[in-house]
């Protein structure tokens, strides 16, 4: 007889473990991020943080980032080789500051991805996950026309999602800054809600844990622009975050990076409390 | 302060629950299917099956569903108005013949959707999903060229995943048959592995339950047509289902159905026992 | 040597013309179209005419249709069997109101759809393609929550391309129609301006033509709705649809219908007027 | 009344020429390219070239560009902030070594994209473009576990279409070469079949002319990656690109470059001998 530890693989367990959606911690990125840093109104970010979860210190803060991302996990590090359509993607996602028990960090309002591996370990990480499409200029200068990144570059970025532009964001770009300089919580540790319901009817959910992200191995590339941005969010009936409307942007940032997410450690758990 | 309880939305809370990437229970399906039915070796079908779940009757047989699947949520009835695109999707399932405590049913060793709510509820489910596109024969009649199915018509379906083609099926048709006929294990309950890893590394997973769907309110189309069938199965570095290769036909099926789901049974927890 | 006549296949000639992205004709369609009929600015429909085409009876009036068009060629009739993924597609169609010569017509000014063949094959038409997507109200009764279409039911229709929702349309169903009367110039026959530009600089194109497409063997289906209509245009850099804006909604259909079209006929032709 | 020279726009002419799916020469591209470089029967590679084209002096060489392809046009060169979902996309070439009078050249057999402005541009400059997906090794070492590419880095790029995956082919790096040094017929010029069919049910074709290409202001990335290679086809009853089968690899490259396409010139039109 087959034994539940017979069962291999990180996400869905199989005889082989081979077909996994996602495969096993560490789990390796790299991204490329056009983000855009504004304000809103607090009472509105402070809705989606539930206690002990609480607001950061910059409590009206929103950053969004149009991105693409590049990734592997520890049991196929040859994916590149294997299949390369499983090692990018792009995504875009929402942002706001937070804290716990007085450290600072940022929390993950919603995402769009457009692969089935990110929108699997996004759920995993405590990423609220669906579907979209995100596009940010990408601009190579091995075509004539298309500079490189640099003072006066404008960029924009988008998110479409079930047949609806959802958002844009723009930089136009004014200054080089130190990648230390992305301002708060850009660069603060990551508090997420990790939530899988139950199937039995009207039950509590399954998990419902506050978790904090292990990262190591961090690093960024050497340009890291800021300057003017802009950000414009769209209506949709089957979408909330419009409720974080802009009311000032506070600055708009291109910047590149990597780490390693050795695995998360849980918070609190509010099943238990 | 807000509190967790504040939160709303089956999949994953927020503040209005109106962004949830799935909606509430019950859940309401129709579906168009071609269906082959074939045996394979049983110690690979056992393999998939950690007790307290067993084989079933039919150890050795397996079914693969090309549907086209269109569904509601019960919070969002009126989702065929908001956005249609909600509401259908294209799905390939692997089905093997199971029991559990003496009880005929069937569970799904893997499947390939095209849209994110599916994805996502069939997590919920204890369905081992992935992203993959679904295409199966679509007669229109209205089109001069495209007659009606019926006997001696022929329908192929096939399931491509990061860009490879994993399987076809085919299906002659010779007769029509009643709903009722339609071999075991294809009208049999669902029994399902519900899985949830932790993001802690190397922890056991938050959720891993054999569970049971609850259906209601069964229907089925009028035309059930069955006959020669084939069933190809290709190679791939990243799936694993090639090890049920097929070694005998038994039949091959075009059907439609619908039901309500309206929730699950927990059946055996493996955390407890 | 091989020769130019060597080479077959009726959308790119090779030496064994089975990869042309279109077959042959006759070309076969069956279609399930959501119209909604309105009024706009005479003179903006009429920047679209060039002479000898010209406004047709209804001078100002535009129909759009979100439709699912299911397709064959005539050299692979087999083609549903083959690859299913080529039988099919979604679109949206503008046309307005023409004619020629004083026979009335409708005249295509852009299209958007999701597969290559439907693409080229358009263009071998005369129609103004581009890829985007479209989605419209799709009820299957065997869905216990999804009634059949008939009178109070509502149904919406929308258009995606390059990221950004283009437009949609709505119909509340109050009545059954014989399909006969379906208003003009929705039955009327296709005068289209075939375009193909030349690819040396500054020249003038290789193909303007006024067309008019051949059909026969006609059929509809037996349910064609009518109701109440609305449809919304949203504002695209890329996109000048937008300047046949609704100013009156006459009308909104749900019809299904088919054809063999047969080929063309040149009207006019503009390079050597 | 309307003239014909009052519509604009390079595609399709239309009211303000803004919404044309391609814009106006010239054209600029930039280009990443996983290029395998094989022997085939030249027979077949001949039976792709009808006179006055002929087999080059490689008469039985092929190569293959699975390649990523960064464009604007000029009437657009704001694209990259407009819209950049516009300006990329993901591309597979087959090309042979071929020659007009003499002079030496390369003509394309076969290509898929993903985009729909490349599908029409490739098509007025006379590649045989059909839709598909194409994913090549893209390592970004801002990713802990990406390495930048160098010698003994291994990459594959395949090419998926209709749910079929159609080729593969990989390179494994031994060293680094002068972009001069990339065999013929890789930075040969450009020897295409335009050709546009008429509507007219057996007509001749519309258009159909020998076209070279005009380059201008070509550049290339400083790295130029060469070593072994490898290309695998796979069958489909729908592509006819199998019949050049590789017999040998002769070498396998990754190189980026860019030029600007001022337009073409005709060589040859089959219409008039």
């Amino acid at each position: 007889m087959t034994k539940i530890s017979d069962l291999k693989g990180f996400a869905y367990p199989s005889p082989q473990g081979v077909a996994a959606v996602v495969g096993d911690l560490p789990w390796h990125f790299g991204t490329e991020h056009l983000g855009i840093l504004f304000k809103t109104d607090p009472d509105v970010v402070a809705s989606y943080l539930p206690e002990p979860l609480e607001p950061g210190e910059h409590p009206d803060v929103v950053f969004i980032e149009f991105g693409k991302w590049f990734s592997l996990w520890e049991s196929q590090l040859d994916m590149m080789f294997i299949n390369p359509e499983r090692t990018w993607y792009q995504e875009t996602v929402i942002w706001v500051s937070s804290s716990f028990k007085g450290e600072q960090g940022k929390t993950c309002i919603q995402t769009w991805v457009d692969k089935d591996f990110s929108m699997a370990r996004g759920m995993f990480m405590g990423f609220n996950k669906k579907f979209g499409q995100t596009y940010k200029t990408d601009p190579r200068p091995v075509n004539p026309k298309m500079a490189p990144l640099g003072i006066g570059s404008k960029m924009r970025g988008w998110t479409c999602a079930h047949g609806e532009r959802l958002m844009e964001g723009t930089l136009k770009i004014t200054k080089k800054i130190p990648y230390a300089e992305l301002p708060s919580p850009i660069l603060l540790p990551l508090f997420n809600i990790r939530y899988f319901p139950s199937i039995v009817k009207n039950a509590p959910p399954s998990v419902c844990e506050l978790v904090k992200m292990h990262m190591e191995d961090s690093r960024n590339g050497e340009d890291v622009w800021a300057g003017e941005g802009d950000i414009k969010f769209f209506p949709s009936e089957i979408e909330e975050f419009t409720r974080l409307a802009p009311k000032e942007v506070i600055g708009a940032y291109y910047y590149t990076n990597g780490c390693t997410i050795t695995g998360g450690e849980i918070l609190h758990n509010w099943l238990t409390e």
